[in-house]
């Protein structure tokens, strides 16, 4: 793998040489919020709206990174530039920025942050056979954290049950991808994706109470209207996955991924339905490249 | 500070060599598992009860370390005798393991884990004027995890609700202590500490659903029972702390420190308790050494 | 009463004779799923959309029946027209599906399934008399499910929570109709109907979290676009109903009942109010009969 | 198999000839109460302690059986003598009373009930090898009803949830034992059997709240109280069965069946615990037969 | 009814002139704690146990009376001489204190509070045939506070849930005394009596969480303390309530009082039971008269 | 300050005659009803739909004033008729109703309620600063009622939790006002005021579960309608407050009023916003006066 150019602390160094402090809060609480935006053919898509999650999530957590957005948004884009030679390998670059919180025994006296913006490369390999047979999703008892806990819509690392919730799903299937519920048994979002479904024409998706408000989940939202499909928020459960004519997942670097099977129950025929293609056509429109194709070319045996 | 020699995945480094890497679960998902024990005069306290709950935390995780049990404890006295020449000089040491899952796209495919194993100098100046006037405690909104979230039984570095709640507590109080509650409103725990109180003469503390089985809060028990003062579990409220004869954290540096203030409200006469007080002489009898005595001796200006 | 020619496994038999295996998993564990249409004027009415609930119901508690959606549609229809020579004498009607999970020792291994088939009188004189006076609701102590337990959007026969509500509703007043929450106090739903109410012109109902998706509430909604009348779905307390204008319960056999008092309080004037009947009106228009005077002609002493 | 003598509706008939009325509210709303007891060597085993029990259910969901509890033992008793000549082939009896809400409209209106006592082979052969090998428990996401919807600690037939469970625990092993949990993840009980483990020298099992009050349970307790090994009952999470030195079900047939795997974890050393196996033999002695050794010699290929 | 000497604000004044401002915050928001006692043949009984807890309260809603608990204690006592005089007529005494948070537009800025001391004849009429007859409880479906709320340990004026379930009660029979639970379904208390079962010859009642801590509850601890018999608590749902042995009310007035119907079921067979009455006989003991004596003596028509 | 003409239980009589029965169920548990309206250039304003609210609340909790509707906002108008000439001096009034239980042991007995209609001078001088400053909000760990409870729709005056919200609040500042959230840590009102925030150009408010129905928030999305902006209620957590563009409260009193803090974390850059102060011109002028300049006009050093 290549070695990245990347900002670290100020400074522009290989990603080899970024290390974490093991007496940084980050380490020792996961005390750190970060947001990944990607590049389409090496251009940053919609990056000022993960910048701007990112500063929301810096202000609940009260950590002052010492940059302002749109400084971050700069380095963001000079990370992209100084690895542009690089990036025609890969096809194309994630971009993540995180903050933690720094070095100190209580969280009220931690500091300074470190602020590190790195790219790499779009992890096509792990995904691109979905997107002709689907995932597979498996509820987990593991729940998504109350918001009288830690709010969800908070982008950090302190994350260990999501951890719980992935080796869970793997014991139904080695293969399947987890989706959470909050203590209501609503559904709430996997481990780092928004999850839709389509039921009589209509794209469902969970509220914004427990879980990330997705910046594709915004782009799927944009799309629909576009598209001119309706879209609905609320709570769903798993009877609605179950029982969907379409079911997919959101996420930065695929964008929309199909799923085709939910807790060993095929979703409709259990093949990618037409909404979810439709929505992958009209955002490679907007990128400017055929998503499914791209992740095809560049995915690594 | 001095640069401890210390255990790092097969390796004896010095500290400042240890650093965590980015891509390592434990720093991405907060997926990792510590504890922590301490010496007094240089010996280790009650090291198997923690290497014990170590094992237990990563049996719940499923993260497998490498070593046994057994030779986790060996090397955690290795790295005390290392570093005993350093040791006189600061008083005693702590001593903390920690495991991570390791570096993977996916938890379930993520290692090998990282192990290390650590002493640092005991923090004496952030509590030892506390033994006389008593610390103060404010009851937080932010909640401790559902064990349907994360069994808070698991001792792990996913604690972003402890950093927030540590904020919130220093809203109230820049020197306040954090106590936390479940979704129920029972007191839990403190963020890194277990809290009792004094009623009647009998010790009370919570139940062991939602918090951790401290190591401290069972030596705590077994002084109790040696001093012959009944010592109940069970659903504890903030009314019951704000009414209490006495309030006291334990946790494995201080041992045991006076709570003479809750949410502005003073306990009893706002001075710390006697059993309070008799605890701590026990728990010094228990150790060999004057634990008060030697916090202010090697508590630093 | 009628021995009506039902389909019962395959075989067509008077209703006498068919029995439930005391060995079958839907008596040992309430493990089956129904669901029920009726006729008007001997014509099925919206009997598609009860096949397709029930085949919701089937696939979430993965019992394979054996017949498509369409077979079992086929069959239901062949039902009413086997038994039509009898239909004039009792007005109309009500169709009902049930599937059980079979004879087995654990769920996972029982089967075959058995299918049921049946008609039956429409119960007239169970309600006649409260199209004039209103039902009495009462809201019950006993709680609907949670999803998390068994989603109530299944249509299944594991209903003892009804049970104890019925009879709950009738120590306040031996005419009351159960009305039940969920555990955050919020009306789901009665124990076989659903409950809507009307306040400054507008449709209120539950949202659809837990409680049956009835197709009766469906026809509501329906008649109400076509009337052009507002409804709303969402989260409503025992004081939307009691302060409403105007309420009422929507099921297979009645389609809409007023409800007059809930709790032993008026609902406005304690009259059914003017949307409820005009409800019952387009109903009519749509069923191509009135309900209402069908229902005092065939309800019997 | 046999077609042994049943009590049914004050008749005497093979039971064969008991089927349930598909109008009975047993049917239509799982409204029926049960209990199970067994014998050893042809008599039975706390025999009374089960009819208190089904009694109590009785009371609870108010259905009058027509018959008072010495009745209803003397009934059990003779349906046992009945079919003692056919006893021996398949070693002992399991001895089940059922009592329906009877046929209506409405629960209030229902009756009169119908009862049946009944005998049948302890199932031998589905639990026979694991008393060796131990058996592996999976703890679902489908939880335990709510005291506010039904009761856990009324033995019915309203078990949709426990359906559910048993088919999600085979997803993750298709020889799974399901284990529940209420809704703030406390362990609860299996689908039929309750759940104990051993923690330094200490029996826990759930307390009273969420779960049916198992003789087996009880008898456990007596065991445990005659052997001087403490036992404990109180809330308890999967990290507590994830990380215990012994675990077991309970229930009448098997009496104990060790527990040596969870959630894909062993329990200890994989293998059953000493305490599982001295209660067992305890059990046997009370018993007046080899509990395991029976077991061996009726389980049939 | 006589205008007995009252304690207000620092003033000696006839009952018939304490008035309540309305401005006082006890009015617009229910802030005011109080505590009840009674007398036993004009002496004063455990008058220091309600002082005590009156402080808890005080200390807990941070109202300083202005007062010590000596004081108020001398004062409780004061009132009950000035009006000795009055007493034999009506047998005995209730003493109640209550504190005002005083007048404001904020909590916070409020006060002075107001101090009242009076009492007031114990009011045998309200119950005196139920030491024969037994109680009739209902539970409702209104539930206790979350001690996230007020925790119910307070006692204090803010009880329009007790108002509701009083009316709530009164709907299934005009004499029935209401129960509540928890938002869990545990019994908590009744609207100002605790509630007692007994099981088996145990005593049970609800724990210390949700619900006042009562000082009769405390006398019926130590009476079956003294009468060896075994007093358990914890959590308590309907159906315990519904199997009991025996059940009983305690309170300050009539100090304990069978329950023998609860929610249209027979306690048992319907009649005070023996620990209930043994309860009452040695609670009479203690207070040196019989209490259902005088209650029948006093009781008015 | 004036003696203002009130009617108090038929009467005409100044306000410093209105005194509380403290045998009133009012002050005995907080079981009395209110509303508040105010004027503007001394006339009512949307007095119609406080009394409206307030009917809705007698209902709810079964208190019959022995008024018509129609009758109390007559008494209303009168009262402020009455007082005229001493508006002036103060600017504008505040109209009260409240309606008492009346006097009784049971709440069920207890009568004839006590009616009152009050006017007093606006509190110009508690807000008028904030106006420029904006408030200050901490959201509370003390929770509003659950409507299992007492519904937070009924506007009554049984709110210890209001008074411990608004002392917390002051613990973190002495000048910050309280916002509560619901047992689920969603946003529900202020003490006495409803909560709202913009995003993006929309306004957004709690929904209607927990919360008050405040006529001030209804005035506020109709001015939001008449402005064209849109206004979206539903579940909102201290996330979207710390990241809101602007917020503010509503009451009767100031109107609108600025919220620039949340939890020592400024609103966006801490200054009033343009939506709000537009809001606050358009009521202004549907006031007839300006509301900003009239509080700074009336304010009392």
């Amino acid at each position: 793998m290549a070695d990245y150019i990347t900002y670290f602390d100020g400074e522009w160094v290989p990603f080899s040489e970024v290390k974490i402090d093991p007496l940084d809060r980050a380490f020792l609480s996961g005390d750190v919020v970060f947001d990944v935006a990607r590049t389409f053919n090496g251009k940053s898509f919609r990056l000022k709206h993960h910048i701007d999650r990112l500063y929301r999530s810096l202000k609940f957590v009260r950590i002052d990174p010492g940059l302002t957005a749109d400084e971050m948004l700069d380095i963001s884009e000079e990370v992209v530039r100084r690895n542009e030679s690089l990036r025609p390998e890969v096809g194309d670059f994630t971009i993540t920025q995180f903050v933690t919180r720094g070095v100190g025994s209580r969280t009220r006296d931690a500091g300074p942050p470190t602020v590190c913006v790195k790219v790499a490369a779009v992890g096509f390999n792990s995904y691109v056979s979905l997107y002709e047979t689907g995932a597979h999703g498996v509820i987990t008892r593991t729940r998504s954290y109350s918001p009288d806990s830690v709010d969800p819509k908070i982008k950090h690392y302190s994350r260990m049950n999501f951890a719980l919730a992935d080796l869970e799903a793997a014991d139904v299937d080695p293969e399947a991808w987890a989706i959470l519920t909050d203590t209501e048994g609503n559904i709430t979002e996997g481990t780092g994706y928004n999850v839709f479904l389509v039921t009589d024409g209509v794209i469902r998706t969970a509220g914004s109470r427990d879980l990330l408000q997705g910046v594709s989940r915004g782009m799927v939202m944009d799309l629909a209207r576009q598209m001119d499909v309706p879209l609905e928020q609320g709570d769903l459960q798993p009877y609605d996955l179950y029982n969907a004519d379409e079911a997919f997942f959101s996420s930065t670097s695929y964008c929309v991924l199909p799923v085709t099977r939910v807790d060993k129950r095929p979703v409709a025929d259990g093949k990618p339905g037409p909404i979810t293609q439709q929505l992958l056509a009209a955002w490679s429109e907007s990128a400017g490249l055929d998503i499914v194709d791209q992740a095809q070319r560049f995915a690594r045996g």
